[in-house]
């Protein structure tokens, strides 16, 4: 099989995943830029930074969404790019790798002390599609002994509410379940909510499509409402509105709809940060004017740099 | 069959009908008051009142959110408690059902008329869940030469909003469904929202769960939203309240949640008046402060009183 073909076979599984947040995206893309690295083991540098490109690219437009994705392909790219042998590269490589993971690691378990001390006790908590990172504090509160209830919405068209609800029961969480559009219902016996996010910039957040709808309706009831991610999450603005570019087939809502009817299926949308209580990161909970100095100045490799619009 | 199970029997259609509207439901449950009046031919006087004020009973309890099948029931009752023989109570229920009839295609008709002139030319419009009279508004629009696009969602878990596109695409209109999660991707390409309703008291509108969403989005992005409705939506606020008791089972949600979680499925919310641009009724776009003339001051037959709470 030609080797381009092995890696969009290999990307593939990422491209269709719907119910995975992006942290947990980022993990299974370690094991794909690692699998890549050996596909050819007498490859030359130049063959192997080529085959690198070619996944960081695929990977990083399958999802545009979500940043981690973009951050770790990065920094796989600029490791890549120093090494001057095959051994060095894959070892570079693999450092970057390792610490990218170590890093996605240490942040949730940041994240999830600073979920803990907000979590109030005996009380309904209302959790919004499905995020690892929002999941990981869930189940770390309830293991440290806080007891709460969980309200969460099944996430049409892809059910990841009902992934959540999974997860959470199995880990003796309660949990209350309803469709999205009920939100409005269950959200008055809340006292908190939380979301997961793709990526952060200037204007807001992106995550997945409701999440507005969740916003508006916090807002309007008095709930604080927060969003839990890795500083990893921030991106230029430029790169948060990629999003915009993912559209999904729409007979994944509506097999077959009558002619005459467009199905649109579309999976993210921004959240204006006026509507975020704060932004739980590793580096504590952030509000609006402390986004400017997370907002990603590193260097973009030349191979995910975005082309400018209307080229 | 003894008649009890007979007129529960023609009931349950109602009972079970999810993707009716108010008017729509109305209209069935006006064929299903002229069965029993001829269920049993020799019938006495006092037979037919406890045969009616027997269905008046179930046909209100199964659908408490909608007012037009109280309106009915009521005046079904007080035409058959004047009668002194079976011919004229037969003939006195009829001609109210008649009237009633009468009325809610007139007020559709009017209420169509106020419509045309609200919908702007050429653009999109939202429309959500299923309501007769958003339809036959639609569908009259259309007709007399309007051209505009129509946005609408599913409305899980009954996705009466397919309902709704099919029958809007079949009169030749263009439209764009969604989920109902991504209602805040397509409102800002609407220059217009209209939902149906269920009832209206002080405190604000009964519709399909959602609605409230729809509510507070349109506000916040704004967009004018009507709610299209004849006066006989117009109840007391005990009466209002009553589709709190109205919950589905959870399975029409999801079928089989693994232990540990609890599905709830609530029909109906309540819309406080204040998220509405106006009411449009046949007797014109009422708002607010209009309100109180036609909330309904007509007495309510004693088959059909609510039980004070705590009782």
């Amino acid at each position: 099989m030609d080797k381009k073909k092995q890696i969009a076979e290999l990307i593939q599984p990422i491209s269709d995943d719907l119910l995975s947040g992006a942290a947990e995206i980022a993990l299974k893309a370690i094991f794909i830029y690692q699998t890549v690295m050996n596909l050819e083991p007498g490859a030359d540098v130049a063959t192997l930074r080529a085959d690198l490109s070619e996944t960081a690219r695929a990977l990083v437009e399958c999802q545009p969404a979500m940043a981690p994705l973009f951050h770790l392909s990065n920094k796989v790219l600029f490791a890549a790019q120093q090494a001057s042998n095959p051994a060095e590269l894959r070892k570079s490589c693999q450092n970057a790798l390792d610490e990218f993971e170590r890093s996605l690691c240490e942040s949730a378990a940041k994240i999830a002390e600073f979920v803990y001390d907000l979590m109030p006790p005996g009380e309904m908590v209302f959790a919004y599609s499905f995020s690892s990172t929002v999941v990981s504090c869930l189940l770390h509160a309830r293991a440290k002994g806080r007891y709460f209830r969980v309200a969460c919405s099944e996430s049409r068209p892809s059910w990841e509410g009902r992934k959540l609800s999974t997860i959470l029961a199995s880990g003796g969480i309660e949990v209350i379940h309803t469709f999205d559009s009920a939100m409005g219902i269950v959200l008055p016996t809340c006292s908190i909510a939380f979301m997961g996010c793709d990526c952060v910039g200037t204007p807001g957040l992106v995550n997945k499509v409701g999440s507005l709808l969740l916003a508006l309706s916090c807002r309007e009831m008095g709930i604080p409402l927060y969003a839990l991610c890795g500083t990893d999450k921030f991106v230029t603005d430029e790169r948060l509105f990629e999003f915009e570019n993912h559209q999904r087939p729409g007979n994944e809502v509506w097999d077959e709809p009558p002619k005459g009817v467009q199905v649109l299926n579309r999976q993210f949308e921004l959240i204006p940060t006026k509507l975020l209580t704060g932004l739980v990161t590793e580096a504590g909970i952030l509000k609006e004017q402390d986004f400017s100095k997370y907002l990603s100045k590193m260097p973009v490799h030349e191979a995910l740099r975005l082309e400018p619009a209307g080229f």
